[in-house]
């Protein structure tokens, strides 16, 4: 099959034609005077994008790598640790926390919910916490984690805060000083538009201070020597130069789009996506309130098995879905919406190849293309 | 400057035009069938540059996430490590074996010499580590180790062995079950002529029972979650899929020269430069019988600052090399013959430069470009 799917699951998203050539661009060494520049260039980038004054770097790895980081290089075994946790990714987290040898607290919601500031808060007062952390964007469910009021319990009880954007820097908003978060990252592959393998991070004054006084156990990942890479150039590693020659076209395309203009963007074509699947019938694992645009997971009917879904779709179609992981395994399908992906041709082909599918298998009610197309 | 300079360094080295194409081929996802596909054709390819039966993967990040993710998963705190020490890249591996939290003993060489299997074994003697580990092609020096010795050494000791083959895989010869390594990594950007990001790795059955009976107490490189996605497509993280689609390109292309003549390329092309080097006056950081056909470091004369000869080469010539690190910082040049930069074109260009600034510093003696074309 040579026909090029479209990537409508949650990341990896289309990437934009001049994103990929520009990987194309002759290679040049780590420690040449242009690629210095480039290093500058992108932390410029990265600071507009996560909206802060704190360090910016890329790190050499997938949105994982960014999950460990923030939390191998800011935590001692014994470090207390309050993970809230909505779902698959809040899960990995706790799971790091645990093996870096911390003690781990969990807070977390019902299905489908985010985090009740009041749990937050009072988890804190029992536990006391060194660091709180949480995702944003919970992959897993399509839950948005509103993110003010918990951050300004942490701000009250002085606890280092930790957010993982991997599946909305860039596609949906992530104030990170107005929020003071203390250490965030994100992944390269989902709503930045950029190809998988790099993962930004940020971290605050008050987190390096931290950091610069924890004795190291990990090598590839210490941003303590990342940072003298990025800053003093003083050689760490082998970047993946091309990749970072990719991010640096993803991050001007979306700030010529103009982060306001991209998040409406994002917030439109979610909103379509969603209209019509409800009229369609189809019922979600988010909570209204707490849906994020860029993520949307559904509940299948019995009629659907998963897996068939996601076959027809992609051999009959050509679109890329994703289907749920851990307990929801079985039960969903999930939706990207993300970069190049949430572009309104995108959803209306998806909206109707779903048509197709529920009219074969008897189960169709009502069209949702007609509903996706006023709105977009 | 928007002259694409030429990377004479000991990596990233030049990568086939066909290579960097690879990358641009459309995005899938990684759980598409046909990411899978290729996830399979990979670990063939690897099998074959390895020479090998062991498992073999791709992990994403550069060489250090292969060298970290070689120790971290087959060592506990307090475990005996023997670490082999002839330059900058040994000197690595003892420092993250030490952040583990092992016991750590050092047995080294003089500067430019390799390993004597003597001094192994004695150490093995006296201290009965579970690991050896050492570095084939030390990047800081240009010395090759010979392995055959000191591995037969760790057999009839029962000592796990690693090997750090980073500079060396795909341009000179490591016959991994010949030399029965258990555990060994490269990078993808020096002789295997990929773009940088990537870290090929490859264990053998013994080291993977360590693997799975050690406590994790990392995430990212976890082998066993890392070879669960690789082997049963469990998902473990999104993989940098467009470096994928260049290293398997970039593997095709070995293969398709044959490792043997391969070898053979990177043994002529060394060759010439560096008896070109020697007809004009350089000594070499490398003894001779240990001299790296890959990566050549010459002591400069006092006349010459290192610098100013990198400046030169890259703004005028359009020559990128590298300079000394660690105690050899501000002594040395080094050269690399890796992947597409070993070409005949390359090495006489690199001395016809090296030429003109001798004649420009007036300490020109003899030229070598007519011993060096003779051999190429």
């Amino acid at each position: 099959m040579n026909r090029k799917s479209i990537l409508m699951c949650p990341g990896p998203s289309e990437v934009h034609p001049e994103v990929i050539l520009a990987m194309a661009k002759p290679l040049v060494s780590h420690v040449d005077p242009s690629f210095f520049a480039l290093l500058d260039r992108l932390q410029d980038q990265l600071k507009t994008i996560f909206q802060t004054k704190n360090t910016c770097m890329l790190l050499p790895g997938t949105g994982t790598s960014g999950m460990e980081a923030s939390l191998i290089n800011f935590l001692d075994p014994g470090d207390k640790v309050l993970v809230g946790i909505i779902g698959h990714f809040g899960e990995r987290i706790r799971i790091i926390a645990e093996r870096i040898g911390c003690e781990v607290k969990v807070v977390s919601a019902p299905e489908g919910n985010a985090l009740d500031p009041n749990d937050v808060e009072n988890a804190i007062k029992g536990f006391s916490p060194k660091l709180f952390a949480c995702v944003h964007a919970e992959t897993s469910t399509g839950v948005l984690q509103p993110l003010k009021d918990i951050m300004d319990i942490c701000k009250k009880y002085e606890v280092l805060t930790l957010v993982d954007t991997v599946a909305s820097l860039g596609g949906v908003n992530v104030p990170v000083d107005e929020l003071g978060i203390d250490i965030v990252y994100s992944g390269s592959q989902k709503c930045l538009g950029c190809p998988p393998g790099v993962a930004p991070i940020s971290f605050s004054p008050r987190a390096e201070s931290v950091l610069e006084s924890l004795k190291p156990r990990n090598y590839y990942l210490d941003l303590r020597l990342i940072k003298k890479y990025w800053l003093e150039r003083v050689y760490h590693h082998t970047p993946p130069v091309n990749l970072f020659y990719a991010c640096n076209k993803g991050f001007d395309l979306i700030i010529e789009e103009g982060l306001i203009n991209r998040f409406e963007r994002h917030r439109k074509i979610g909103l379509a996506l969603q209209k019509g699947l409800e009229v369609m019938g189809f019922k979600f694992v988010a909570q209204r309130d707490v849906q994020n645009p860029v993520v949307t997971a559904i509940y299948l009917p019995p009629e659907i098995e998963d897996v068939k879904l996601r076959k027809i779709l992609l051999e009959e179609f050509g679109i890329e879905i994703a289907l749920g992981i851990a307990q929801l395994k079985g039960k969903i399908a999930r939706f990207g919406t993300m970069a190049e992906s949430a572009r309104p041709q995108n959803v209306l082909y998806l909206l109707s190849a779903l048509e197709n599918i529920l009219k074969r298998f008897g189960i169709f009610k009502e069209s949702g293309v007609d509903v996706a197309s006023s709105i977009l």
